[in-house]
């Protein structure tokens, strides 16, 4: 990549889970040098699921990619230095330390002892240090109340921890952002960010708690409709299921063309006395709209209606499950640069994605896979620390550090 | 703000819905000059559902707070010209385009004739120009297969659009990364970001697209469990539910003591030979952990089991709607600094949320509501192209631009 926007850029991550390894590693595929501190043995994530037969994380090696490794004892009191020295070795472009443990010796005061210009970016469950995780935080924000189609007898949850993904992006924003500032100003940031906060502040920014505030009204449950606009899911004659959304009047124009709905538009709008071309009263007059495509899919097989409305332009996409999302869609695969094929220790060949953000006119940056537990830990004590072979002999001899023959899943 | 990170950084967005007004905003919260261009009247999002009595979009102005709106005709070539002279206007930090709408006189190339190391990111539905928003993607990642328990007989969308969502914390990094990476090498960029890239690299992040890959499972629908360890939704006495979460040993450790579970645990170990302080373990004995947890749950109300959970560090949460949530939750609300009280014209005074990422020891940065349409047209006229009064007075009255009388819900 001619152009990684971050190299130069060296953070020091001590994390587990999502948002914050997630933060990583996006700063990573955009040519930030992001070293991975674990324990010796691996972090309380090292393992977890899904896990390859023979142990190794495919959860762990997703978001850890293009990261370096270090194995350290944090326990002692010589690990917990090296790492501070990690974080605060000089340098105009070290000193950033990303995390969301919170332990006090790697708390912004201890690192800014020794580096007064030093970047800390602290993700949290909530902003008084209590505990939390996305599912966690996500039943408090209303949205499993209005999921579904209010015939269960509990919420539904969503399956995809989107405030850990939101928070690990606005992580990796605020980190670019600082180090931006430092460049300027001279001056670090101690950041913190709670997980509870992107949630709600999120919630704010797409009206769902002015509208609640204001206008007192909680939304309901509507099934598979999308709210403010038209938009449903409708089974095909084979049995697959497509989703249809006309939120854009061109969106709205392109279904009523694919479908022939001109003389049904016509007859509900006479009916109810909406207008259809406005968004809001395709919202109003969903029922009508989705009584008029069933059948009309029905009457279809999926690959009928696909060229229709792909000719047509119509919004729409298929239901699948993730294996028919691997095997049939070029999107994902060589075809598209965002995706490559790597090899992961332990894991084997597969498909990976790298950032998504495509720079044109340059090759999309190599996918680097994720390194095996310590796989660096001589290297970035020799070019961070600048120590020597002895030096780091010593620290590999009384257990201070580990290289990667002491991943527990070396084997593999 | 003390250090807002992105002072003096010049943002022209062109933009409608979720993903690019989204990303301007956040780049406007961390000190962006961020101006909002949109058609004379409104673009397409400017009336989205939900909207006060008296018109206001609460979606819009939730998703546009602190930028600058300038009302352009954009239909006619001497509106086209004043926006392209907006993005390519010199100075060290404009320069910068956020766009969804792909329009050829908008394109990087035209604007890079005109500024050579302009900076343009576009937002895209499919990385081939064709059109997709949140819903038509997520159906395709395979998610709405995975929500719900399994009985129902259709597949469950998510409510919340966290690929947008997604899609425009990536964008607001990038740009920062961009304009970092320009001050460097004094290059531009032209990058492009696919809301489907954003979701798939996401699902190859968390490890789905691996475990269906090398392992051949698409995962069940599991209700509310959570995959991998232990996490599930509880009723209390009093009609309420909550959600507790065990992945890490320490919350296992808390909620087994907080519920008493010593005994049950030593009999569910005994009976399936699993470790439950092994999180796969949990997971594969997460009925049995499950039925304890019941009744004993439905036996104390929330607030007793509250109270238990939160003494003991229990992960947990509360299912409620989104007025309860502002209603009850003091995190939203003054005494996080997140959140503050704003007026917003045609809609009055209500919470809203600034970034999410607190900066130890400064202020908080206020909270800068919508504008009105237009209500910035002669500042930036003035300030960013050197406009006089009497330039401006004739764009105003030839209808080539408009101030904040004509936004159409002036009156509101």
């Amino acid at each position: 990549m001619s152009q990684p926007f971050l190299r130069g850029v060296r953070v020091i991550e001590s994390s587990a889970f999502i948002a914050a390894p997630l933060a990583g590693m996006t700063l990573a595929q955009y040519g930030a040098d992001v070293v991975r501190i674990d324990m010796i043995g691996g972090g309380i994530d090292y393992g977890r699921l899904p896990r390859m037969p023979e142990g190794r994380s495919l959860y762990w090696t997703g978001l850890n990619k293009g990261k370096r490794s270090v194995a350290v004892d944090i326990r002692r009191p010589e690990g917990r230095e090296l790492v501070q020295a990690l974080v605060s070795a000089p340098g105009e472009q070290g000193g950033v330390l990303l995390t969301n443990i919170g332990v006090p010796w790697l708390s912004h005061d201890a690192l800014a002892r020794q580096r007064a210009d030093v970047i800390t970016c602290t993700i949290e469950g909530h902003a008084d240090g209590s505990t939390a995780v996305d599912y966690t935080v996500n039943c408090a924000t209303g949205l499993p109340a209005m999921t579904g189609n209010g015939s269960e007898q509990a919420p539904v949850n969503s399956v995809l921890p989107a405030w850990d993904i939101a928070c690990a992006y606005q992580a990796a924003f605020a980190i670019s952002a600082a180090v931006q500032g430092r460049a300027v100003t001279g001056t670090g940031a101690q950041m913190r960010l709670a997980l509870s906060d992107v949630a709600f502040a999120t919630m704010s920014h797409l009206g769902y708690l002015a509208e609640a505030e204001l206008l007192h009204v909680d939304r309901p449950a509507l099934g598979n409709f999308l709210y403010g606009a038209f938009g449903k899911d409708f089974g095909a004659r084979d049995g697959r299921r497509l989703y249809v959304a006309a939120i854009s009047l061109g969106q709205w124009k392109a279904l009523v063309a694919a479908c022939g709905l001109q003389e049904a538009v016509r007859r509900i709008e006479a009916a109810t006395g909406l207008n259809l071309d406005d968004e809001g009263d395709r919202y109003a007059a969903r029922e009508a709209i989705a009584a008029e495509i069933v059948p009309w899919c029905a009457a279809r097989s999926l690959e009928t209606i696909g060229q229709r409305f792909t000719e047509q332009k119509v919004c729409w996409g298929t239901y699948r499950t993730v294996r028919q999302a691997v095997a049939q869609d070029p999107r994902l695969g060589s075809a598209n640069p965002v995706f490559q094929t790597v090899h992961t220790a332990g894991v084997g060949r597969h498909l990976a994605a790298g950032g998504a953000v495509r720079l044109m006119g340059v090759p999309h940056p190599p996918v680097v896979p994720a390194p095996m537990l310590g796989q660096h830990t001589d290297e970035v004590l020799a070019d961070v620390l600048g120590l020597g072979d002895a030096a780091i002999g010593r620290l590999l001899a009384l257990g201070i550090v580990a290289g990667p023959a002491q991943d527990p899943l070396m084997a593999g």
